[in-house]
């Protein structure tokens, strides 16, 4: 279909929406539309031809029945932060908005579990529940402006997956629907399920491409009464690295291990006033550590122990965190990291993840990377799952999708990833600016088994298609 | 095709597997292939044709490629411990036999990883890990005689799954041989992955219908130092049931949590020597209670805070495990509930799973259908799950595949599962036995799905076919 034709056929359509979903929920004009055309993703810039708020499954699975029968592209969209420009409508058409399905429906207090709706801000999901003594734990950096369904999406994790896991440990059932129309319930409100095939699990990190989430139950655990917080300082990036696995090794399992290096926190510094954080010529990075438990002098010991043996790797002088203030401070640095480098001119971020223990030869090899395709690298991530964020900066490039100054860079480094038994992606999912490198993770029969799973799902190819892989 | 037929076009096909994997290991001797016939499922007896001991994936290979052209079924059969006749090659044909393939590949202790084969007693494994200080939790009841290829197969879980959750949660990568005779890897070895669908978790639990699982990547976690455990009688079940749910509620996470109906108990008595657990009148069921962790101070605190806790449920006089041997007689009480009850003529065994709240309703709805259906049960189980195994004794009545009198009344408990949030399979599977009440649990669309998915992976339906669902 031309680009014309399809933006005429899906504008007459339009009058078929606003019965389903009402004329205030149908939106056209182009100001409007402007605001779906982008994510957090490095500049990328599409605009659909229609937005629909739909508010019920019952909507969506009216709306996808039209698209399906006329074989109009759907991409659905959750808080627009995303990172590999999974919620983007590449091919023009419909964006699905789940911004007014945001009720959490349910908290059980009896089961610690939580159903709620995808447009639920991630944050304010937690904070609900965190009320009642519980505890969600993935939190993406952008979980304060995330929805809970593009979480699910993508399999977020955050940095207390190192203890507790991504989302894709927390979700139990999912109501979705199918590209054809049809409202399943993927599983059962269960903490263990050997009924038929995992769909619920297919579903989770499948970026949209196979059915529309309407309603998330998650498993919930009792919120943790306390924490500890420190910032160690290595002179050795490298060495930070080796310390990360070794932490592990000695039967300590914290709930954050993250790594940020010097470069980086040097740029975030210049957005977040902190006195806390030493910045200093010999100093290559830091690692964040957190452990959380019920037991305060418990939280202590380990604290302890684990600075100990972090003195063996050629740590610098122990820093932690006093008061909640300083731990905000603390946290509000590592997260505001992606988004410092960014604004500093390392517009191009990459989500690699390897067995832990391989960070160091990860960090040597970029830095390498580096020298032989001359661009600069900052490292920066959720260490203790081994999932390295690492921003590019190449000077005199800026990003697109075909750059051809930038791939030849990216292939070196996820054939390394590869090599290390990792893979290209951690958590912020494939979309449309990593399908082009599947080819490097999965061989051609796995990449088939995949699109034709994708076909059961939606015979037309309509939801989110040319996302993950070219459908 | 018929039969005979079948048989002879087997037999004749054996002159091809020879020289693919020696003589020796194809065997067609009616007494060695009787051994296959059964696994730990009531009643069922059903005869290969061959038997294949293959000892590599690319010996698998070959062999799915003489079958899946001759549209040969195939059986892969693990320890032969199943519960749903998942093993049984109900269609005669191949069986592959994993027992050759039992060696542990590699411990990697710096990223708290194992690589195995298939054909490894999840025991050896886990006592192979523990060795070195590490941990692979799931350890379902057989786990003396299991392979960890059949639990990968099945999704099992056991007495630990309550805090550290079941096989999926462990599995991180997957070499599989397709039916149609690739060999592919489903992910990649790493602790979090956005990288395409999740063909790793749809292996699992798929109960060797979609592939056969021939090296398997498992996450591993420091071994804890301590462990704590108690017994605690409940003059009510439905109590006990209650109190399951308040463990959570005020904040612990045992790692074990375990029901057993005092019947049950009355019964693994006869069998196994104990002086250590009351059996009396006025008990109606125990809690088996476990805490793990590296601090002994603390595990004391927790759990002397759960027995005040469990008192507000009218709990007995709580007994505390004084030693090792004290706990191993407990456990051995525990792992062999299953097989005194089945000798006591408690032949059928149901998995049944709902969240953990509702316990007492599923207990009391038990009760009340063995009243309207005239059957018997003891309940037992990993409660802290909300994972309900149910052993029927039915006067009269010797267990079948197509019991007349049974159905109805498996109909009735897996509606009141279904009615209460819950599913008929926890970690046994469907298999054989279990697929005719699919319809109970999931629509016509999700069983539609995954027999689709089932197509995509094995086009002639060669591989394990007729479990799970009718495909």
């Amino acid at each position: 279909m031309l680009i014309e034709e399809r933006k005429n056929k899906v504008q007459n359509l339009a009058a078929q929406f606003i019965p389903i979903i009402g004329e205030a929920y149908v939106i056209l004009d182009e100001d409007s539309l402007n605001h779906y055309a982008h994510d957090e993703t490095e500049n990328l810039h599409f605009l659909p031809d229609v937005v629909l708020k739909p508010r019920t499954a019952e909507e969506i699975s009216a709306i996808m029945q039209i698209c399906n029968a006329h074989k109009i592209p759907v991409t659905p969209r959750g808080g627009g932060t995303g990172l590999s420009g999974g919620a983007l409508p590449h091919l023009g058409g419909v964006v699905l908005s789940f911004e007014r399905m945001n009720s959490i429906i349910n908290i059980d207090e009896r089961n610690l579990q939580v159903i709620t709706e995808p447009g639920v801000i991630t944050e304010v999901l937690q904070n609900a529940v965190k009320e009642k003594g519980l505890f969600y734990p993935p939190d993406p950096s952008s979980k304060g402006s995330c929805f809970i369904g593009g979480n699910i999406a993508e399999n977020s994790g955050g940095p207390k997956a190192v203890k507790y896991g991504v989302v894709k440990d927390y979700v139990l059932n999912l109501q979705i629907v199918l590209p054809t129309g049809e409202i399943i319930w993927t599983g059962a409100n269960v903490l263990k399920n050997s009924t038929g095939y995992n769909l619920t699990q297919l579903i989770v990190g499948s970026e949209g491409t196979l059915g529309i989430v309407t309603k998330i139950v998650l498993k919930l655990l009792p919120y943790p009464k306390h924490d500890l917080l420190m910032l160690v300082p290595f002179a050795s990036l490298e060495r930070a690295g080796e310390a990360v696995s070794a932490i592990f090794r000695a039967g300590f399992i914290p709930s954050a291990l993250e790594l940020v290096e010097i470069d980086a926190l040097k740029i975030v510094k210049k957005f977040v006033e902190s006195t806390a954080v030493p910045v200093s010529d010999d100093i290559e990075a830091h690692l964040i550590i957190e452990v959380d438990g019920n037991h305060p002098e418990t939280l202590l010991t380990e604290m302890e122990a684990i600075a100990v043996l972090l003195s063996e790797y050629d740590c610098g002088e122990v820093f932690f965190a006093d008061d909640v203030h300083q731990k905000a401070e603390l946290w509000k640095l590592r997260r505001r990291v992606a988004e410092a480098v960014k604004l500093d001119g390392y517009t191009i971020e990459e989500d690699t993840v390897v067995p832990r223990a391989e960070l160091p030869a990860l960090i040597r090899g970029v830095k390498r990377l580096g020298a032989e395709y001359n661009f600069k690298a900052v490292c920066y991530g959720h260490a203790g799952d081994g999932n390295l964020h690492i921003r590019i900066k190449k000077p005199g490039s800026i990003y697109s999708l075909n750059n051809s100054e930038v791939i030849p860079a990216l292939k070196a480094l996820f054939q390394l990833v590869k090599s290390l038994g990792g893979t290209i992606s951690g958590e912020h999912g494939i979309g449309l600016i990593q399908k082009e490198y599947m080819g490097i993770i999965f061989d051609n029969t796995s990449l088939m088994l995949m699109k034709e799973i994708k076909r059961v799902f939606d015979p037309n190819n309509i939801l989110n298609s040319g996302k993950i892989f070219n459908s």
